[in-house]
């Protein structure tokens, strides 16, 4: 059973994953303030529409990915927006990476206009968008998972139900949180060993089997040379970008704030990835971070 | 070939390490300022040593597993010390974890006096003592490092050069400031989750395969309930304690200063392994980090 | 010359503003969506209005004194606001602590509807206000300032003109993350030396004649019986909120961000005021922060 | 009643005060590693020593003016030190900002060999110590400060007693621990305000008179041309150096960590100095921090 999907935003994440649905034999229609995508999908199949309303007016289920809340208030609430081309009974999907609170807003005003709503934010990057392989954190009721189970299977490959509405997005920022940070120490202490004289490779090759392991050093080690084709053997080549990280901490640092729990290590990488972004590497690979940590330290 | 060692410092961590090499048949002479666990050994087959000096007299591999650089010091260079009793030709293996300034003092001292060494420090903690499944890191020459090669093997499961003299304490203070920063991170960013609404073990099992995984989450998770047997189970028990994490924070804070290199993110995460120990939770495992948030979040 | 004066937003400042300004006889009219002090104005001789269009219908001038950003956008812009409300050629004062790139968008949108704006937030606090005393930061052009300086000195006792538009708010900005990170400081510093066995007294004396002199160590030090009359000898009492100075540093992180500036000490900050909000402080003065400190030092 | 005085380290700020002492008739005898400035004094009509011990040896009282806790330690207690040469009943005042924990240490040395002592630490700098206007905060016994005051007062011009021995070097970290950071912030606010397009002079100006006022806004502001003269308009020579502020702030972080009390700030202001001086301003004013700011923000 393929049902008509209506998809806004076709950026890099959102294109790969429309391009996946085709070939899934879904019907697509998509939309984009940037008409390129949208004829590039219509080369695959898909359907293009002119507004947001109209890619959802023949959808059984809307598909939002977005970069950021006000986007998805904007594409969702406003004038010719989802909301006003859906229809009651159909479902919408927030794909995009946005503050729990925002989602809790959105899907109430969805639940009064009569439609349902999951939010299933992904993580895997455009390499896991293109290859269909995203992990996608799922929030809201268990049925309505079920139902749509399939239309995350044909764009990811590791689906979880997290809870209810919001808590997809909370799991999203609890993982990014942490992989933001990790990252930033790898960099950090990675300088300190350089510094010192000791080899990247060698480091690498005990930390990645030690208590210091994890994902970061793993497949974002910011040194070239060490693991088999990492950004920063290729200048740093996004990936996951220098700014969205940034945005994802301070994703954090918003929910911390409002329920009223700390975010130290979120604010101090936050920092460190916006001296990245300062220093002109804000839409590089997040790895990129290192050359904070170049400009910080002395030099010779 | 099993050359006679002497072992000074068998506390935790040196008791099970001596403990691995009278199983494969070395002959051990051990010593240490506690006399208890000197007697444990004795009844295994270790031979006891009064002082330093004496514990090495015999030996042709001296092994130093002691807490922090000035006890290295004072246990080496010292009065009745190891330095005095090692024959011209012998071995010094210092595995202690401490400033790799202070080690490339002493092993100039050492060569001075016609004895080579290597520093050796390990990861893995107390199961990894007791398993003879440590990381060892290793710096000193390529041929000392391997003439001493089965000794490590004895006690460590993961044997890897790092370098000349002192990388081996370099690679150990990198790899223990990503390890305390990612503990730490996983404890903030658990934090807001559980805030929010979120299920630690759902969290864990998205985490654990995505951006965000990292040793420190899927071996020490600071929740009970969600790993097979982690020390939040057993009510923080250590495990890893966090005033050693505080230590290794401190080194590598102290490291980078010397080499002019930042350390932003280990300056934080070290403060708040340090109000975990002003709440009482110093000689708990790491992850007890956990309760430095708790007195930091909202209540109710 | 008193010209009507439409004044939106009579909280705990606004209301003393306005009542300066009718003991000047000025003519003024005043609007809050709370209804009591705009009664309490009432029987001091102002003229009450049932909207801040209606407000501002009738004067010369309107002033705002609102929360935040969206407060002043929604009062201002919005449908019954302030701009419908004025006639072309009249001024708006926004004497708000908001984002001065908001202020920027607005003054835009006044522009276009040919009245003229200045930007003129506030600093003194409660007592400043009550008595006239206020610093006042003014941004825009400098003969719409010299025009509208009488009404600044009926409500302030230090009228600084500090540029175009929008530079009121930001050197507003300037002086609260100063002003912030010293009051964290002075609560770090004395918590140091209180369990070193030093008296706060004693501290006082020596630190406000040397390097460590500033006004939050001056007029709101966080240990009761050292100043004559402080928030710490009134059970921390507000004075200025911890909730506001946390706001504060919010738009100082904010308008960090969005110029490319670090703001690592504003960030830090900008956390332990968020323990001493999160532990029940929030609306208690600034200088309680102390309880943050206390909360994070070993007892006994 | 001018005492005979030995004097030991005359850098910086020694030289100044010995050279005041002398001009105030004390028979002073001078003792530095550096023979230079001992020369110097020699011509102002001081006594020349070639050893600590010597230059204690005709002492009634002892003042020690060093860098740091170390060589307190070796001057003091080290072979041919002052303790060597000084006799019962005389006094050794230690005016140099160390740890206040050896000054206790060393205190009971002092004590057990029957003679007596006061720490002393200074604040004001070079032009204090050249003007005899230094704050001077003492530890130690009330009768034994009486009798010393004298002394103080010929050096200083606010000698304040602050409690019982160490407290004088209590009371130092804490003035100086608020100090660093309010410098530290000043640099990062005035950066964003200054990327904002605000004018420093104004800024200046409307701070110095609100609540983010304090001394090193007064007194050494990181931009050129608003203070009649300040290291900023002198290529930021030194004044207090960048690498003793980062000396105080590691200072206060170790009495922190010893009385189990958090120092969030202080290490945050310690990484921005010792970037500052990674940088090459190690050497320059305090004030110079701002130069770590720049090389943060983003440039054009």
């Amino acid at each position: 059973m393929t049902r008509p999907i209506g998809f806004v935003g076709v950026g890099t994440m959102g294109k790969s994953m429309a391009l996946n649905l085709v070939k899934r034999h879904y019907p697509v229609t998509v939309y984009d303030l940037n008409p390129e995508p949208v004829e590039e999908l219509r080369e695959f199949g898909a359907e293009p529409a002119t507004t947001a309303q109209s890619c959802a007016s023949n959808a059984e289920v809307v598909i939002t990915m977005l970069p950021s809340s006000p986007h998805v208030e904007a594409a969702v609430l406003g004038a010719d927006g989802v909301l006003d081309g859906m229809r009651p009974g159909t479902i919408l999907i927030d794909m995009s990476t946005i503050d729990p609170l925002v989602t809790r807003s959105v899907s109430e005003k969805v639940a009064r206009r009569g439609m349902r709503m999951l939010d299933a934010p992904v993580s895997g990057g455009a390499v896991g968008a293109r290859d269909a392989t995203l992990t996608i954190m799922v929030g809201g009721p268990t049925e309505l998972f079920e139902e749509c189970k399939p239309i995350f299977e044909a764009v990811g490959g590791n689906v979880v139900h997290c809870g209810e509405i919001g808590m997809g997005e909370v799991v999203k920022v609890v993982n990014n949180l942490i992989a933001g940070v990790s990252m930033a120490v790898v960099a950090e202490a990675f300088n300190i060993g350089v510094k010192a004289g000791a080899d990247p490779k060698i480091m690498y090759d005990v930390v990645s089997k030690s208590s210091g392991s994890c994902w970061t050093l793993n497949h974002v080690l910011p040194y070239p040379g060490v693991l088999p084709e990492s950004p920063a053997d290729n200048d740093y080549a996004a990936g996951f970008m220098v700014d969205l990280m940034r945005k994802d901490l301070s994703l954090a640092m918003s929910a911390a704030k409002g329920l009223g729990a700390p975010a130290f290590l979120a604010s101090v990488a936050h920092e460190l990835f916006g001296v990245a972004s300062n220093l002109g590497y804000g839409r590089r690979d997040m790895s990129a971070v290192k050359k904070a940590l170049d400009a910080l330290t002395a030099q010779g």
